[in-house]
């Protein structure tokens, strides 16, 4: 079985975005163990865009389009389907429908463009996209089956998770079976991490596993193959049995679970409620948890106290202390750990202080953090670091610390 | 002058990384105004990849290859060369010394297979490549520009830099200077942006205009070429003013500006400060605004109220008004807004109260959002929204909504 992925474009040719999409596509489809054998890039070009579909229609068994479906002139992918099939666009009732009632709800005139988005080649299965406006599409043309789907990231991927793999694992023989798994680790480094595993990663061929670097943490990845999804699956897991012995004090977790989530699930299984008080941080910890669904039920506040003035009439920080250490210090860190604690109510306060940057402040360089940890009525734990790495990243960092200590102080 | 890149490397289709180097080149064609009509990734296989050069032979004037330089059986870049070309390799001589003395350094035996990547096409131009091995080559054949260079990042951006862009200046008429604009607006979608601008849009041809959607706000990119630079300069000047009759109520900014960076200049040019009580959001609305250097001098602080209790302890929402409307309502918004403003001691108060999903909650579906505002004594503003999308896409446009407000709010 030949697969392509196809990217409808002009903003991908002119370099203003990657064709991350094409990526991610594929490592699904090698998960499935179906092989990818080109990617293209064309602009919105009806001429351009139908060739390269006769050229994939000739090449390939599987043709995976993203892009080109929005309402403007320049989305022209069922154009090119169109002169390439020589199938009638239709319009798909359910999704007009769904799109004149998001003009009404937000009493908007809905412009006539917009109809363009419910268009579908006549006898496509029509994949309800519940991100956004534009559905996607399975059709099939003379044994080539063609799937159409959105360009956002977001509204792709979840197509792709919830109808496009269910429809080939249920519709392909597909032939040995290729399992795989992501395990997360944090608290160590990649250099780390490979040497304590050394002996594994050189010899091993099935499973094998390939180590993966990201902000904060480190993941491995386990693929395996066998006759069966049981026979890939049990490898996997006797693999990782064997990993766990060398570097289990820093995993936590497989697959899509995030440090957040695993913080979350910490803090429900113990039924401890959390809140924060944050400085440079500007409320990101929290953000974090309150992004997965409920959250409710843990994390029930914070403060974001961004300047002195807040840190002293929310949070309650002596002035005394701010004026004899500053406020981008052990004891004021400390201070708004303990205060957050009472005004939230909660079982565990993170408190969070320190310079982002560009400039230093207080005269303390950029990087420079403090995170402080009040855990019921123990004695208030403060910790410092200095991060590399511009505004952003030392914000990202600091909080990315903050789970792992709470990943650590939790998991025992 | 037609331009394609083509990545060479089974990792791209197996979704291992990602073609970002097909972006990188792409963004600086675009600089120069050579258009580039197709990327292509094709997996390390001669058949495929000579195919992908046959192609790229027929329909191009320029192809650009990134990859498939070094030592291993895989990489097959300069076999797929000689099939198509019909050109024989030869050992280049400054190269294989360099690799020899690599080796010798190092104090490593170098193996056979290293003295592949010193071969390069018989009459080529060979770039040094000082950040790596395999040099770059520059190829004529039948009129069409070959230009190969290695996958490594850094090493092909090195010698595009250095070599590649001043070769193509001073071997092409490239005459005409390119200048682009990205106009950002918020509030208005991109089909009705599109109807009020359709003529300018379809014809419009220097400087072009190119509409592309992003997460609740649209931009044009405009691209005008000239003799000269200030020509091109102007060409857009006199465009944009023409566009911003018809849209500019709903334009923030250009290029890199983003909605929050807009409004956060407002802010410090009215001399306001600015604070949230934020709940499904959880602190998003501030901590984008924190993200900015420079925020402390408008940006003070904010509650997250997740939970009921915390509305009714920190915020001092009634319980009653609680009981009688829920926390998901207009008059809960409503008060978030003005008790914030109290406490936080700000000109400018914002609140978010709703249900981000994915399951209901008081009765009201996920997407449900109100934003309630409190500029400085005057009448509270609430809105309500339905939003679509999974979790994180209601926070988001929570937020940018906002934002949007506050834009429309502050421009007066």
């Amino acid at each position: 079985m030949r697969s392509e992925i196809i990217a409808v474009g002009t903003e991908l040719l002119l370099g203003q975005i990657s064709n991350t999409n094409a990526q991610w596509i594929s490592s699904r489809l090698a998960d499935l163990g179906i092989p990818v054998y080109h990617h293209t890039v064309v602009g919105d070009n009806l001429e351009r865009v139908s060739a390269t579909f006769n050229q994939a229609q000739e090449r390939s068994d599987v043709v995976i389009v993203t892009g080109g479906l929005g309402p403007t002139e320049d989305d022209l992918t069922r154009e090119g389907g169109k002169v390439v099939f020589g199938q009638e666009l239709v319009e798909h009732k359910e999704t007009m429908e769904k799109i004149q009632r998001y003009f009404d709800q937000n009493q908007k005139r809905m412009s006539e463009n917009n109809r363009k988005q419910a268009l579908v080649f006549k006898d496509a299965d029509v994949l309800e996209n519940s991100e956004g406006m534009a559905p996607g599409q399975i059709y099939h043309h003379n044994r080539v089956l063609w799937i159409f789907l959105p360009g956002v990231p977001t509204e792709m991927k979840h197509l792709v998770n919830n109808h496009v793999i269910p429809y080939i694992r249920s519709n392909f023989q597909l032939g040995s079976q290729i399992v795989s798994e992501m395990m997360h680790f944090i608290g160590i480094g990649e250099s780390d991490l490979e040497t304590k595993l050394h002996s594994f990663i050189t010899s091993q061929t099935n499973p094998t596993i390939a180590p993966l670097a990201s902000e904060g943490e480190v993941g491995l990845r386990l693929t395996a193959t066998g006759d069966t999804t049981d026979e890939a699956r049990q490898k996997i897991k006797d693999l990782k049995h064997q990993l766990l012995e060398y570097v289990g004090d820093f995993y936590y977790g497989s697959d899509s679970i995030t440090i957040e989530e695993t913080v979350s699930d910490l803090l429900k299984e113990k039924e401890l409620t959390i809140g924060s008080a944050e400085s440079f941080t500007g409320g990101k910890f929290l953000e974090r948890m309150v992004s997965l669904p409920g959250a409710s039920s843990i994390c029930k506040g914070g403060c974001m106290v961004y300047t002195a003035e807040m840190k002293e009439n929310i949070l309650h920080v002596p002035k005394s202390l701010i004026n004899e250490y500053g406020t981008i210090s052990y004891e004021c860190a400390e201070v708004m750990a303990l205060k957050s604690k009472e005004l939230l109510d909660v079982d565990i306060a993170v408190s969070f202080t320190g310079v982002a940057g560009p400039s230093s402040s207080e005269g303390q360089p950029p990087g420079t953090v403090f995170i402080g940890l009040q855990i019921g009525e123990k004695k208030t734990e403060v910790y410092k670091y200095h991060f590399h790495g511009g505004r952003d990243q030392v914000r990202i960092r600091a909080v990315k610390k903050a789970y792992e200590i709470l990943f650590h102080r939790l998991k025992k």
